[in-house]
């Protein structure tokens, strides 16, 4: 058991109240929240959080995470000529033990950045997996978008393979794109879907040129076309949604679906501003993600919520365009149940001791008025001093506890790095 | 003496060229920089740098430091409504001790970011002056938008009280804006500048509104109307322009002034997007600032150089529309020039040792490709591990030797908020 005491707490169940008190993990969940009682059972630790503040930690509702391998290795280039030339063919290259290599990078950083829960699209799902066990840290495989799986019989094999494979790993049905397969794979993910009641994910209307193909090909925009062969009959979610129009919304809003929006993102590759203020006031569930960190560039939860409340200012040239509380739901309860992660959500007693310490003394979040609209609006990775994944410390001032030194993690990307790109 | 080896180093005196070497400080310059010597004199103290990365500190063109006593005060609500029932009340009340407290405040965090220049426009200059003598930043004082200077005699006074008081303490010529002084004001600074061979700064095009409404006064844009009264014959610069026409960019080309941008400011404020890279491709002299800290509300050298750069492809609808490596320079060596510190720029012998040092080996910042371009895109606060001023050394690993300890400063502040807002 550790206790937290003297710790303003943010529980998220109750929208952004913040309390103060203290709280108790046992084993990976949360057993106690509230004030100090008379009599203290004993504890393995005991932190005094120095009036800070404990809040759920961060998900990553979209991310691949192993692209960190090709981070700030062209940068202001056009999107097509970046693809194509700068990224697909070293993806060629990579090897099962090299997206482990680089997912351990991005491990490092989201754990430094307060996230303990990544929702991962990438090749060599094998390697993410090995990663995030031994790390520590939860993962929510999502669906392929490689090679290997061109047939609903192989997501099949591979959703049955990852499912129950670990308690810190799960697996979403899902697939890259409309405008990378085809119908007749559309419809075997729903029929499967079906069978296993599952919900499914995919990237969708992230560029403009896609959202309109896709209503050249089906007569139907991606959101209404999915939703017409019936996809998510048992939910699921979009990755991006920037070209969303009100009927797209409406059919995320009627079928309780998740829209994933990735800020960051969309505007390093200038794909577009994403329509979260009308989504938040038509009821569409919202979550965040930094897609991969070579378009982003960072894996920084904070990031994301800021640009998600001011672009949404500038998209509507209106300073009060959307609440910044919208964004700090969406990067932590709304990350969690867009990946499935129902108990990792909020902080209460029974729920997995996901979670996270802000330094609320650091100069940037000074002085405290309203810490959650802080935290989006001038909140930073630099403030997180402690990242707890299912009742375990994983890091803290600094520190990892992942069963690997940052320095050689590091030493292992830069041998593969020279291979890859040498 | 200091010296630092075993250093990458950014003297961004020629593009951004990255060496490796050391570097020395002799009081407060830089007294060296190249390979190891032979034979080394003595030092106060030898630093390794271990591979990591110095460079000239960030310059904040322009900020109102003071306001941290009013971030996160009001969130989401239009900025008249904002700034008429949040803002001016609040500052109707500040005494020049609460000026000094809340100006230390903001110094914890500039020197936390790599910051050790600011260009700061806000009420008792006075209390800046000794709070950045104190802790040993640097401050340039601008003209002045407070009560006590309203007219060209009081601003003159100033001018002569403050521009060598310290050498750490600049004092420029300005004034708040077109459209909250007449057109008296502005020929009488434009007559001190003469006078004095002086240049003058202010505020200019930040809302749609004021950029229109000066033209249906003066029958010409701000800038346009300024150029015309002879404000500018010996250079200065406008903070945002976000309005900014191509005519207002030709004023600013041929009259070598500084357009000092502020993209977080105006994207909370829902100003708008300034046009970077037109004015940049079009050859104006580019610097950027936070603006105070309730309206950004970070005083975050990397939110401003990311956002310079991101916003410019959403604006473009280009993901090629800038160079990353435009903010690096606007945001160390255009800062330092536009504020008048050209001994305070690049890294070179003879120079101020004005520097930070910044972890490469952060997870955020592997792979390294090209430093200039991750620093921009994807580097952090987190990533500053040494700042130093004027040869002195104010921040390290997150330690501050500045006279006072982070506890003090915010205690200060915390009494003082209590009785402002109470």
């Amino acid at each position: 058991m550790i206790r937290f005491y003297n710790a303003r707490i943010l529980t998220m169940a109750d929208g952004c109240e913040i309390t103060e008190g203290e709280l108790w993990t046992d084993g990976d969940v949360i057993s106690y929240i509230g004030e100090t009682p008379a009599e203290l059972p004993a504890f393995e630790r005991e932190i005094n959080a120095g009036g800070n503040l404990l809040m759920p930690s961060f998900k990553n509702a979209h991310t691949h995470s192993a692209m960190t391998f090709l981070r700030s290795f062209a940068e202001d280039v056009p999107l097509q000529k970046w693809l194509f030339e700068k990224v697909f063919p070293y993806e060629d290259r990579l090897t099962a033990e090299d997206v482990y290599a680089f997912d351990r990078l991005a491990i490092l950083e989201y754990l430094a950045s307060g996230t303990t829960a990544f929702f991962d699209m990438y090749f060599y799902p094998d390697s993410t997996v090995q990663a995030a066990i031994e790390s520590g840290i939860r993962a929510v495989l999502c669906g392929s978008i490689n090679g290997t799986v061109k047939d609903v019989e192989r997501l099949n094999d591979q959703f049955q393979k990852f499912r129950h494979i670990h308690p810190r790993i799960g697996y979403r049905l899902g697939f890259h794109a409309e405008y990378t397969s085809d119908e007749g794979l559309h419809r075997g993910v729903a029929e499967l879907a079906h069978a296993e009641k599952e919900p499914v994910y995919t990237h969708i209307s992230e560029t403009e040129r896609e959202h309109l193909e896709c209503i050249e090909r089906h007569g139907a925009s991606p959101a209404q076309y999915f939703e017409s062969i019936g996809l998510w009959e048992y939910g699921g979610g979009g990755f991006h949604g920037v070209w969303f129009d009100g009927n797209d919304r409406a059919v995320f809003r009627r079928n309780d679906l998740w829209m994933v929006s990735c800020p960051a993102s969309n505007a390093k590759l200038a794909s577009g501003i994403a329509p979260l203020k009308e989504a938040y006031e038509e009821g569409v569930q919202l979550a965040l993600g930094t897609d991969g960190p070579a378009s982003n560039n960072a894996l920084d939860p904070f990031r994301e919520m800021y640009l998600g409340a001011v672009l949404q200012k500038l998209r509507h040239n209106d300073a009060a365009a959307i609440p910044a509380n919208v964004m700090l739901q969406a990067a932590t309860v709304g990350g969690a149940r867009a990946m499935g992660l129902h108990d990792c959500d909020i902080l209460a007693p029974g729920k997995q001791a996901d979670l996270i310490l802000i330094d609320l003394h650091a100069p940037n979040l000074q002085p405290i008025y309203h810490i959650p609209e802080s935290l989006v609006l001038n909140g930073c990775t630099g403030n997180i001093r402690m990242t707890m994944c299912a009742g375990t410390i994983l890091y803290e001032n600094g520190e990892y506890f992942i069963g690997a030194s940052p320095e050689e993690i590091i030493a292992d990307t830069e041998k593969r790095i020279s291979r890859l790109t040498g």
